[in-house]
């Protein structure tokens, strides 16, 4: 026995849907060497994050063991997968692979932050092999909603681990390459020692549908609209926007794409010679001149985000294009949970101007990229690993797809973010915690979620702000009385009276009543005052604001 | 012909689920004597209404006009329909009508707000009269998911018009009034002016099922259960804590309310004399001492109300009682849309504890107290009016139903909050539009939609507070520097330098080259510098913040 061990130690994506973020790790303890799988990023809301743009895993352990990196793996292109190596990469600094499409997304995104593009190596499929350090690594083709779509085989002196990435059980997903369970077989044979699997879909228990499942429907109704048709899905769900087009071309329109975010996505999809037949598309401004009902748009913003061009489309024109009364708006998406009152605020806006909403309650017109409860069993089935460990999912995911691979008759263990694990024997071992957490990308700053930057914005947001100022003369007096401003607290209260003005008499009453001892004290003084104005406030308005206490001190 | 019309106007409740606020009007043009149908509230989210704590529709219009207004009516006690009744009452001041349960509800919002009780007034339902103004009004007794509710048949000069209030076609509900079939049709009999129908549930496609079915499968589940049992669903939806504690006791536990509004809703329900088969409940201090197998919780909280019960055992004890790994966690419920995060967490939050979490994805826990869409169907089908105008929803719900309703062959129009109907002639017209809008309660103050606080508190949680004091002395020349605090900022920016000294910095210059014109000027000079710190915080943090200026004038 050697003393070596494998390790596997999820930074992000283990206990959350988004932000995946996976090290592997062989070699002594504390001394292995490692490979990242991934570094995606995932994205902030009004309630627990606003203000922030982007949410990244904290990569702080990974960068404190930098030299001991071999590379980093991306297994496709999506946002949750590859959002975070343009912010990140400069704290790494290792070569990254990916496939054709993807190492373009990742070169893109490399560049637009500053880090060296060259760094992205672009890694052919399996049965090619990238070697890094003690792992032989390879992208092993899987179906999901983007080309190239991959999971690793990664080798290990210790036996061979499957990491899934996210993937559908799809013979027929429209573009990229299809499930092979052939190939999976192959890989499966010289034996599998731990299976690291996708498990955002484990509670949907039927067995999941083909992407090209959903073409006839969208077809039918396309083609039976009888105005302007406009379709949303995410700008990354690349099969969807070709199922889409296809049908608009079908039903004899003309095809045009509205937001920066898709038609990237197509247009590196057709440079890379992964997009071989997407039907030709016209320009916004062409569109204007197409009759309605031989058009169609197909939009970003199927998340109701404000910015997309479907929540601008809403608010009336959009590149000079505008919806009215008898076309149609297609939702050709599920909506994240988070998100409904957006998504429901453009339906609202769309049946305001005469716009029929057709959205995916039916389940006619989306179906999911991931694999569901009875997929997972069938992978389970086919690599038969010893050990199990499910990644990307809430805890309640991960808990029931351990569950799944226990009934199974698999070893398996829940391991969220931070949970270092020991696969080196039979069965997975928890050997360590590492503090793990997420950075958040505030403006062109990066802030950690725990420095309570947030978590004054969301106080502020609940509870109004009152500046105080007190000027202190020479002689440690305070010199006039106080002044208050307010934001976003009501005018006036219970007295009637301007709420500033109750503050300052009240705050001028205890200031004149003050000690010198407190007087003198800074720390104290803004105390006494903060204390005052949340009593005073709290008489008047039912409500103890935020305060923040400005003491100007005349220097003799 | 006389020269009266019959109105109708939505204040709250069309174009929204939820704030019901109805105004019917009968008299010369102008001179209406009217009646308001409903009181209710609708509850604030992070997203739009941050730290408001309940929001009413707009009465400015029925205050103005309170002179001709006669009298309130309540249909049933949800807090959509009666909520506002106790904060607005003063600002009325007319008799307030309601069943026996409802009217117990109502005193005791009137007495919680300062409004007298007596002005509440039990009536009894059809065909018992209540006249008001022109107006002859009786209490139908419907099924929804609360004892008492009550649809409204108001007869006028101009004709009968039926206001189904919140209703669902169900035959066995469990507790409260059964559709009743005959009933209708005796009310339909003489003829129907006006339908004014529940719009919600409009998109469901199959007729909505009785609360008795559900009662089997949540009896198998809590059976089944090996642990203690929990279960939520909304503390008003009496039917449901009817079911749930039934199931509880069918499977020999000992059954314990949790949760303020749901024992208060439990004892109104007994003491007037609605729920007269309840079971037996125990104290949480009781429930301590019992076996968990033999223990079940009815708690509150299944939106993810952060100060619920379910919260509250998500994150610990909570009355002395706690879960663990082993135990059930019903959501008897469904998820309003903008609440799903807060359930999520809280399924994870139990996950982590190791405790099964069932929501209603199956179907099988869960049935709304609304019409589904053929349901409304057959409404229309039993009353036969000649015209329907469909409320209680939003904008997409209400085209839909008008949809519904001109397939039917009968004149619908879709009239949002604040829209005047006139409803003499065979068909609804618009009249005028009246100016809406929403009051928040904000701590103990009512203020306006529109009066910009909350929007300011948006902006500070956005953008992050910035407040910058200059002292301006006697001769108008800045005195010393700048000082600068901030809430909700990171502390230093792309320099690494702390962004307080950066400002103070770059303040410190513009204002010591400031022409005196602007220096003498308090709006010019918090504009100038204003604009300085946006400036100088864009490029060091990639954020304009919000800014406060104070400016501090020594007087000579």
């Amino acid at each position: 026995m050697s003393s070596n061990r494998l390790i596997y130690l999820p930074l992000g994506g283990a206990g959350e849907i988004g932000m995946n973020a996976y090290v592997y790790g062989y070699g002594p303890e504390g001394k292995e060497r490692l490979i990242l799988v991934d570094l995606g990023v995932t994205f902030p809301n009004m309630d627990t994050t606003p203000g922030v743009d982007l949410i990244f895993p904290d990569v702080t352990w990974l960068e404190e063991n930098a030299e001991r990196l071999e590379a980093i793996f991306i297994t496709h292109a999506h946002e949750d997968h590859v959002g975070g190596i343009g912010h990140l990469w400069n704290r790494l600094k290792v070569p990254v692979y990916a496939r054709t499409f993807t190492a373009n997304h990742a070169r893109r995104k490399m560049e637009e932050h500053g880090a060296p593009e060259d760094e992205v190596i672009t890694a052919a499929a399996y049965p090619e092999i990238i070697k890094a350090g003690p792992f032989k690594v390879s992208f092993l083709p899987l179906a999901h909603s983007i080309p190239e779509s991959s999971g690793l085989v990664i080798d290990t002196p210790d036996g061979r681990i499957v990491h899934t990435g996210d993937f559908k059980l799809d013979e027929t997903p429209v573009v990229g390459d299809a499930f092979d369970p052939d190939l999976w077989a192959e890989v499966a044979k010289p034996g599998v020692k731990v299976l690291v699997c996708d498990s955002t879909n484990v509670f949907s228990r039927h067995p999941g549908r083909s992407e090209t499942s959903v073409a006839p429907e969208i077809k039918a109704l396309v083609t039976g609209a009888k105005g302007m048709v406009v379709a949303t899905t995410f700008a990354s769900n690349i099969a969807r926007l070709q199922t889409l087009a296809e049908a608009g071309i079908a039903s004899g329109r003309s095809v045009c794409l509205l937001g920066r975010a898709m038609k990237r996505m197509i247009t590196a999809g057709v440079e890379t010679g992964v997009l071989t037949n997407f039907p030709s598309t016209i320009t916004a401004e062409e569109a204007q001149q197409v009759p309605r009902e031989n058009l169609m748009l197909i939009v970003t913003g199927s998340q109701g985000e404000r910015r997309a061009a479907s929540a601008g489309l809403s608010r009336g024109k959009y590149l000079g294009l505008s919806m009215k009364e008898g076309d149609l708006f297609l939702f050709s998406s599920k909506t994240i949970p988070g998100n409904e009152r957006g998504v429901i605020n453009i339906m609202n806006a769309y049946s305001e101007m005469g716009v029929d909403v057709v959205d995916d309650s039916t389940g006619h017109y989306h179906v999911s990229g991931h694999a569901n409860g009875p997929d997972l069993q069938r992978a389970h089935e086919i690599f038969a690993p010893q050990m199990i460990i499910p990644m990307h999912g809430e805890h309640r995911h991960l808990r029931e797809h351990v569950r799944l691979a226990e009934n199974g008759g698999r070893a398996a263990v829940l391991a969220v973010n931070g949970t270092m694990v020991n696969l080196s024997g039979n069965k997975p071992k928890v050997a360590e915690y590492i503090e793990t957490g997420r950075t958040y990308l505030d403006g062109s700053v990066q802030i950690s979620a725990l420095d309570g930057i947030i978590r004054d914005r969301i106080r502020m947001a609940l509870n109004g702000h009152v500046v105080a100022t007190v000027i202190i003369d020479e002689e440690d007096e305070p010199l006039g009385g106080a002044w208050i401003e307010l934001m976003g607290l009501p005018k006036a209260g219970r007295s009637k009276a301007p709420l500033t003005d109750v503050l300052e008499e009240d705050l001028s009453q205890i200031l004149n009543r003050m000690d010198d001892k407190t007087l003198r004290d800074d720390d104290k003084l803004e105390e006494a005052i903060r204390r005052e104005i949340r009593r005073s406030a709290n008489d008047e308005i039912g409500r103890k604001p935020e305060v923040t206490v400005v003491v100007s001190r005349l220097v003799g």
